[in-house]
């Protein structure tokens, strides 16, 4: 007698909890034919309608790693990072080297583009050379010798999270709690991730304009973490407007770049950058004090360093790094009266940028001048626009709204939690540090 | 650009509600595979949670009626009967006839066996050389010469519904008020179908155990029908106990042959021919004296004649309906006690007389004896096994429950709606006459 695939989705679909044995047995029957992705999906619909708890999510979270292989962690106190995806978001860029710097070792696995989001893998292969297909083992050797790495997941780590996205994007059901937790955290801990730290946008920038909803993925983030024997860290960050000042793979290398030897240092970007780092950090074990080391790093060129040689090592032609620059051909979007930027949908200038690369390469891309907030004078510059694209410019002006007064003060950081109290506590302290407007 | 199947998903998932346009592109994409059984399965989960009102589920029905062929009424006031499956239901055998010699042609459609319940088209099969598998020419011309004919529906009348209710029933997402109407009533109407009777049956013996569901369905039934433009009655009758006393494909046939030539007639199976059998006659536009009229043709021999007629028509052997009879081998349930028939495992019985009939053939079966409510003595027959099955009587004395009173009488019609007035009065007219413990 195999599953009886039937009776587990009748009762999820009359409200009931499947426990860890049947998560087992689904995703098992799912893999191997047994049962078929119309069964599947109607099981998936069921969990969108009816939800998943903790417990069933962890059920399903496990089920799922045990569909492929695990990997060892490369370092025993390894930490990793998950964005759920934003504009402009360089953050990831920058923190690895940092936070290996300091001496917490990071092994990141990473995603690709993403509707108008950008993927960190994405950025780095801007850069001439660079290979983010490294296979577990050399994955492994780099972050015990270099400190970090940043490479795209193995499709041999949880095999049932692709089939079942897959089939969850062409059935309508993404967007569930649950499903959207056990994606995330199958990967990072069949990957070996020992501590977690999880950045959930919110704003027309992000997957989530709600925040009760961001709010709820983060807090489910850590507990289903927590639940599976994982420290964890999650952030619920902004993303009404892009978080650095470029948009494009290539551009947004340019930023890391400049970021890291201080040549040209955001301060919304440094301010989430030094969040997350110091939650990393203190998610590593090396808590204390995190803001102020991760500051020296910086200051002393041990973070740009550390970049460069782990891009080095996964096969940057020399110079590559120094040669990154913007397309010759630019045009502003210039403001048409005076006044405050009271609004930017960097859902607009996130498409906007990704269908720039797509047409003239990785170098173009948009540069944005303004924040929100900021003052503009008639004929000022709000962004920039790189590359062939004529209408370029005029679209990057729309993604601009202009006021007589600015808008008022937010958060760059609107909630967060944590698994265990110390990871908490430090991550708060950086976080009183921000004062974004 | 094709329909947007993830957005239709979407928009039901989220309690939407999705018009006559929209239903007529999913059955559409689903049958040209544009759309594929997994969405088609998150959908049908959605509708099963989200529920379908009649507008939504009558837009449904006429995107599965549209999806193949269909047939011209073979008369103008045709009427048709649908019953939700029973145990020892030889109804529909016996009405049909009966309906027809008073002058309303009968253009009946069945189904096989499922589940425990017993199929008309099973039943009429057991008599010798009978053919169910008429083409959509013939059975009409056989409506129009004879009056009557039973006959399986076409291939080619709504194929959709084929796939979509082998779908529900692998994914668990049968039993929904909507789709098990839309499933009901498409096949009707695309038959030609004026008017028709639904007998939807709740208790031991059918799919529905709760009234309340049973009377939700019959509600639904005469719903949809009305708004697709067909006049329609429907009855929530009772399933506690088998309708007649045979149980088994050849048994039922012989007792419809007695019922009708006038030998043998069970007080449960004619008060409830009678009473659906004047809601076809009502329905078909001959209401007055329908009971009258339903009882005289039973007495003349009328209904007899035409029940052999339309069996001739059929390929039906001379003799054939002379030459049935039960297996030869047989043995009784007795009664262990004194007392009264409390519960009959209708259901059980049902299973065991199917389980008989594969073993050893058509005339093998159960015969019931006692009824709920009828007295018992110890050693008393309360059914006859017929067959070579040796544990046969063991079983069906197992589905007897007896006690020291009688239980309280029940009614056999709980419920009764119509699409007009006619025809709900003159079927509760004929309903006031039953009286059945």
């Amino acid at each position: 007698m195999g599953f009886d695939m039937r009776r587990a989705i009748a009762h999820k679909r009359d409200g009931g909890r499947l426990g860890a044995e049947e998560w087992q047995a689904i995703v098992a029957a799912h893999q191997c034919g047994e049962a078929d992705d119309a069964q599947m999906a109607a099981l998936l619909m069921a969990c969108f309608l009816r939800g998943l708890d903790v417990a069933e999510t962890a059920a399903l979270t496990r089920a799922m790693i045990d569909s492929g292989e695990t990997l060892e962690p490369p370092a025993p106190n390894c930490v990793d990072k998950h964005s759920s995806g934003g504009v402009g978001d360089t953050a990831s860029l920058v923190i690895v080297p940092i936070v290996a710097a300091c001496g917490v070792p990071v092994a990141k696995l990473s995603g690709r583009a993403l509707g108008h989001t950008g993927g960190t893998l994405d950025k780095l292969e801007a850069i001439e050379g660079v290979r983010t297909d490294l296979s577990p083992e050399r994955f492994a050797t780099q972050v015990r010798e270099i400190g970090c790495a940043i490479a795209a997941q193995s499709e041999r780590l949880v095999p049932a999270d692709k089939r079942m996205y897959a089939l969850r994007d062409r059935t309508s059901t993404v967007q569930s709690l649950g499903l959207v937790a056990a994606s995330i955290v199958s990967k990072k801990i069949a990957a070996g991730a020992q501590a977690i730290v999880y950045d959930v946008k919110v704003g027309s920038g992000a997957f989530f304009a709600n925040l009760d909803d961001a709010r709820e993925l983060a807090q489910r983030l850590v507990d289903l973490s927590a639940s599976l024997g994982r420290r964890a860290v999650a952030l619920v960050t902004d993303m009404e407007e892009p978080l650095g000042t470029s948009i494009g793979t290539g551009l947004e290398a340019l930023e890391a770049r400049d970021f890291l030897n201080g040549e040209r240092r955001d301060a919304r970007l440094l301010a989430l950058a030094r969040t997350l780092g110091s939650a990393l950090l203190a998610a590593g074990g090396r808590g204390e004090n995190a803001g102020a080391n991760f500051d020296a790093m910086l200051a002393s060129g041990a973070a740009y360093e550390r970049f460069e040689r782990m891009l080095a090592a996964q096969g940057m032609r020399p110079g590559a790094l120094e040669r990154l620059a913007p397309h010759a051909q630019s045009a502003p979007a210039n403001a048409g009266r005076e006044g405050f930027v009271a609004a930017i949908d960097a859902g607009a200038l996130g498409r906007l940028g990704r269908e720039l690369v797509d047409a003239d390469g990785s170098n173009a891309g948009l540069i944005v001048h303004k924040r929100i907030g900021d003052a503009v004078r008639v004929g000022e510059a709000l962004a920039t626009a790189y590359g062939s694209v004529a209408s370029a410019a005029a679209r990057a002006f729309q993604a601009f709204t202009l006021d007589d007064a600015p808008p008022p003060k937010r958060p760059l950081v609107y909630f967060e939690t944590a698994s265990d109290s110390d990871a908490r506590g430090t991550a708060a302290g950086a976080r009183s540090t921000l004062e974004i407007r």
